[in-house]
């Protein structure tokens, strides 16, 4: 057992002050990076020390491993929280973390490694009979042979980087006769963007569900999961809504899911708070994706449905307790859903959209998290993810939490910059999503830029707004004992929402 | 069955956004009213509607149930939700209500007045044999009368006005010496304040414990408790931190407690949210104190342990839905502590502090909300309860929810008045609180106003931010890669909370 005393956060924004609030609580001193961009973040102000560790890209700060860990030494710090993204993932800074006497706080760096390439997960895996898609089972880069086993396993099929992630290095082919060429740019693409250019070629789901299994492992062998999120509703291969429970797993299915997400973590010794990602077909198979081998941007809704604080969890295990519960203790508690609200225009394709936040309220009430980074009067930097905040719900149901959803949509007041937020409201009361039949392709079969502008709040648009004024100037009702006015205000809540 | 599509609020501040939050949630239009003083509130801007109903004294414009009923007949409203407050325990202002035709979100008439009679509501409740503190069965005047049953009871009693409520119109006679002097005092106080002289006694409890249950009752005559709510930590006897669970009750106990609060509701056909409060005396005995016909304040603590919405459960009430769970579907989940933060200095005797909120910035993060009606810039009124907020914080345990409400209240930024911020901190580490060792003479007993400067958050004040300030300069890290700078930035933040 060794006591952390001290935290330092290897990470910027919502993730960075969601570690350090937890922390706090547990009477751990807090330790914040930062880069010259973020001088004034909020993640900065928030901590008892912050060190800036240099440039604005992360190239030159946030992923600077040697200057977080000096920085470590020098302000004496026990323990190093990554968050996700940056070095989160990366085994050869949790090495050097372990080597200059720090705590990492994650899995060992052989569980990174191993976790970190696909097929070698695959193989470690193999022994607990964990269902894979049908394909390769080692890397290749010969077109011929990966002919072969395309038609084996049948078209479609995905031809995938194996260095890749997030949908990156990602292509179907449709038909035999589209095989070479594919293969050729797949494995020059690669090499290009990975520095390795091998790949695997796996038979194509074509309505695939994204289902992650929540673990937590501890320094005893212990392994929990903490049961599902449904992350199907995707743009550009990359999450932005998630909830908790899916919609649609069945009890059996989801302890069926559950065990064999505690035999992955079991394959490589889990330690920490884990994710193993499936792909649910049609017909209710899974199939085992990867394991992300950190905390994930979704863990919100397994927080709100759990009861447990992640980070806490993390920080325990760290410093060596045991889970404080077995699988038996732990049961589902309501719905929760998150929607990432991104800096990003959803009327057009979803491009950032950088800028200062001219007006930023949130959301209050029962049922509704906001994680974020920003304050009115900031600017979103150009140099990270542009995620300004995950909103959060959560209800007794699923559809208390969808109607919380759009109620806490509906509040958050954002100008200056386009955001996810009415995309969100379009999905969440999308027949598709309501019914929970949909899947990663959502956007493809039910989105286009036109949507938004056809939605109920069309009277959300300057005229009507103005036209709305004068009707109910015209509609005033007579006065009350000399005092009535009627106003409509909703619609100035509203238009304080639109740039 | 009658669906509500448009509800008024008779309310303002936190409680009003609370209601209209959910009203929102559920596809209902909402109205607000406000007073002249309120013409920037929050509330006025997130209702669909907005009314102004007349001055900013509370009798000029909240309290005109002629004018709010007027209000409803003009803008079509259905319902009427009068939150705590105002017109909420007021059975006239409720049968005007019905009487236009309109739906009143609380129980009858008749059962507001039956439980607003404090002895009207023990003959009532007394079949039930709900326990009760030994004293006066009826209201008398006469002092000898009065002291006979004094005597039999035993010193130390209590003299309360049966119109009086809140602590006022109380007063304590330890020695029969003493008994007619301050029975005459009692009689001419309550005359004045009330008008209506008659007191009852009863036989003192020295040590007691505030214990609520909450209710739920629907027109087909299903009633459920939801547990009790902790309300000891009071000052002038009035509640400034409350808790669900209670640290002390057994599962006995609370069942016990819980099936009485039942009976006292089942005893007035109560329908909709109710709580009935009781006193717990140090053997564990518990007597029953009055039922509240309304909303409570504490009413999120509620919330965060059941899953529950009970402004959600009171609307569908209304409509006439029967309640969608039996007593047996019912659990606690977790624990929440509410401490509200009101425009008052504790270390000025509690002394409102009203003004300006210069900077207001809520804290955020998991197992925190906030339910307020203010935001930065914004004037506390004169006219009204100096509550600025409720700051709700709810986690697996008790000490969780500890350890987020001071870390809550450490992010909590609010400067240009004093508020009870501080002092829920002093009480939130204090070992009696802590050990769930206290009563409702918590502040009697611990606490003065230089605690607050004798606590470990002395090195908040200025000198200190200096001198740390000072040894940061002179211990900064040696440079790392030429681009480390250490700064201590949580003196920053919490200078910010100071004044």
């Amino acid at each position: 057992m060794r006591k952390i005393n001290k935290i330092l956060v290897a990470n910027r924004g919502e993730i960075a002050l969601r570690v350090m609030r937890t922390a706090k609580e547990m009477g751990i001193s807090t330790v914040a990076v930062y880069s010259e961009a973020d001088r004034n973040a909020l993640h900065v102000r928030f901590a008892d020390e912050a060190v800036c560790v240099g440039g604005p890209k992360s190239n030159e700060s946030y992923l600077r491993g040697d200057v977080i860990i000096a920085v470590c030494k020098d302000l004496g710090v026990d323990a190093i929280h990554p968050g996700y993204g940056f070095l989160s993932e990366n085994a050869g800074f949790a090495k050097a973390v372990e080597e200059a006497g720090l705590i990492f706080i994650g899995p060992s760096p052989a569980a990174i490694e191993l976790m970190g390439s696909k097929l070698a997960a695959k193989a470690a895996v193999a022994k607990y009979n964990i269902p894979m898609v049908p394909g390769t089972e080692e890397a290749i880069t010969d077109v011929e042979e990966a002919k072969n086993i395309a038609r084996e396993v049948g078209f479609p099929i995905l031809i995938k980087a194996s260095a890749g992630g997030g949908g990156k290095g990602m292509r179907v082919v449709e038909h035999v006769d589209l095989f070479e060429e594919q293969m050729q740019l797949a494995v020059s693409e690669a090499t290009s963007a990975f520095g390795d250019g091998s790949v695997f070629i796996e038979k194509y789901i074509g309505s695939p569900r994204h289902i992650e299994i929540q673990v937590l492992g501890d320094t005893h062998g212990n392994i929990v999961h903490l049961f599902e999120r449904e992350c199907s509703i995707q743009r550009r291969h990359q999450k932005v809504i998630e909830e908790a429970p899916s919609a649609i797993l069945t009890p059996a299915l989801r302890e069926e899911m559950g065990r064999n997400a505690v035999n992955v973590a079991k394959a490589c010794n889990y330690v920490g708070a884990g994710t193993v990602e499936f792909l649910l077909d049609e017909n209710m198979n899974f199939y085992f994706l990867e394991m992300n081998t950190r905390l994930q941007v979704e863990h919100p809704v397994t927080e709100q449905i759990t009861g447990l604080d992640l980070v806490k969890e993390q920080i325990l295990i760290a410093e060596g307790h045991s889970l404080g519960f077995r699988q038996e203790d732990l049961q589902i508690n309501g719905h929760s859903l998150e929607l990432r609200v991104y800096a990003e225009d959803p009327a057009n394709n979803f491009l950032p959209d950088i800028g200062k936040l001219e007006t930023y309220r949130r959301p209050q009430g029962l049922g509704v998290r906001v994680d974020d980074g920003f304050e009115q009067g900031m600017d979103i930097p150009i140099y990270y993810d542009p995620m300004i905040a995950k909103l959060v719900t959560f209800g007794k149901d699923r559809k208390e939490a969808i109607d919380k959803m759009l109620r806490a949509i509906d509040e958050y007041q954002i100008t200056g910059i386009e955001t996810t937020l009415p995309f969100g409201a379009y999905v969440l009361q999308h027949e598709a999503f309501v019914s929970g039949n949909f899947d990663t392709k959502f956007i493809d079969r039910h989105f286009s830029p036109e949507v938004l502008e056809r939605k109920p709040n069309e009277d959300e648009d300057e005229i009507a707004v103005a036209l709305a004024a004068m009707l109910m100037e015209t509609q005033k009702p007579s006065t009350t004992d000399g005092v009535a006015v009627s106003e409509n205000n909703s619609s100035n809540w509203r238009r304080n929402r639109t740039r």
